[in-house]
């Protein structure tokens, strides 16, 4: 029995009878093969990528598992449809936390079509991604039994300045986390959640060592999902904290040259969220260093 | 006695009239203040930083010493003209050899106008910045008493390709560099130019860990400057191998996030160099991993 992902934050999604990825109860997800050579592209990096042996194993676990394509009913009843198989993340996950952030301050391998560059460059111009490096794509904050989960809207988002990205960042592990814009988070859960030596700080760090070195890919336009589960954090421990990488319809062949684009961007996400550990209240912006600053 | 700078291997030049910078025997350089903001901007920027606390003394050594400004005589004979008053960073070197990246996929500031960007991102897809995260300006080697100097015109690095920049690299630290392009550079001083607790890669690692955390300037257009003794290198020790940072007139203000583009492209040239150390020889580059690889 095939199924609408519960906990899907970002990118196309098959509610209201659109087309979308599915799920399965054995914990596969099923993603439908995306238009033009997007699509392709994706099933040629999944199957080179898992074919890879120059990837360690501790890497391989930041990515979803790939089992192949199949045809499917669409979700949106168009017919049969060719389908990414893949490890569904958060099948193991009760009520998860999870924030989609898409890294690199550009989404546009240099290869691409003026048409898509321009389309690309506006948004990233548009967003926060040109300025820091990424970009908050979405996120759910499980609240309580109660209350549920807080999942703003997809348009939520497309206004955030740095100022928001970083109060989403603080949001993200408070106990307090709710869209009342003058509630101050009280970052209850940064040191289970973001410290830790299985916290997501660790684990951004380790794919940090990767991207210093790795020259196979290049990940444009590819998202970190970091998840966590609010009742383990609660208990102060463990919090299930994990960082996935997904969605790779962009990219491509690294060819001797290190990604970094990514790693910039990746480096820029660890300094806020090493910043939440060491201050988890927020100081001020400081004033003006430099009188003139135009360009 | 003001003169025009023996080893000036890239930007506006003094020589044959034109505006450009000075020198005198005392070891300063007078650089005359940019056109529009930029030369502003750059005063504005030598003045926060030399005033700066934050600054720690083994990162304040990689940037010219600010003397402050002086109106002088300008270079092109246009009468008298504002320059900077900075350290002559050759003055201590015999026979330089020199080389001058601009660092970063993006020479433009979020903020900037629309036809500066436009301008300055033809610039960086026509050359390697945006593949790579920085590109060569140019650069001189030291050859010998006899055959001095190989000093290719600006022209010979604006068509350069990733295979271009890596080879001339290796070029930079051979004993038979030279633009034959049919020469295989035997890489003879990179382990003590490159390499060792003193060489270029130790010094730009230095500067990574800073960019890493430091979010009070974004170094938009920046140079790093490599420079070495190739009469020291042939000795085998020390080879007086320099990194220096030089053109501020695109600094612009941190605001707490760090300069992901200036370390995205910093960590592209120490892969680069590092690989010159661990594999002197280059191996030809790997065929297609990705079947479709378009956008």
């Amino acid at each position: 029995m095939l199924k609408v992902p519960a906990h899907q934050v970002a990118g196309h999604q098959a509610s209201d009878g659109k087309l979308g990825p599915l799920v399965d109860d054995s914990g596969r997800f099923y993603k439908p093969l995306q238009s033009e050579e997007r699509g392709a592209n994706e099933v040629a990096f999944y199957t080179s990528f898992s074919s890879n042996k120059q990837i360690p194993d501790h890497i391989r676990r930041f990515f979803p598992v790939f089992y192949g394509t199949q045809l499917l009913k669409a979700s949106d009843g168009s017919g049969m449809c060719p389908h990414l198989v893949l490890q569904d993340l958060v099948s193991s996950h009760i009520n998860p936390s999870i924030m989609d952030i898409k890294i690199g301050s550009r989404t546009w391998p240099p290869q691409a079509s003026e048409d898509y560059i321009a389309k690309c460059l506006k948004k990233d111009r548009g967003s926060t991604s040109t300025e820091l490096g990424f970009r908050i794509s979405g996120f759910q904050v499980y609240g309580s039994k109660e209350s549920g989960y807080w999942k703003p809207d997809k348009r939520y988002f497309r206004s955030f300045t740095t100022e928001d990205v970083k109060l989403a960042l603080r949001k993200f592990v408070s106990s307090n986390a709710s869209a009342d814009s003058d509630c101050n988070p009280d970052c209850a859960f940064a040191s289970v959640i973001y410290g830790g030596s299985m916290g997501i700080l660790a684990q951004l760090l380790e794919l940090k060592a990767w991207f210093e070195d790795q020259t196979i890919f290049h990940f444009y336009s590819c998202s970190v999902l970091m998840m966590f589960e609010k009742e383990l954090a609660l208990k102060g421990r463990s919090s299930g904290a994990e960082v996935k990488l997904v969605d790779f319809a962009h990219v491509v062949e690294g060819r001797g040259v290190i990604d970094h684009n990514f790693l910039g961007g990746l480096c820029s996400l660890i300094k806020f969220t090493s910043e939440i550990l060491t201050s988890p209240v927020e100081s001020p912006p400081k004033a003006g260093l430099l009188d003139s600053e135009r360009s």
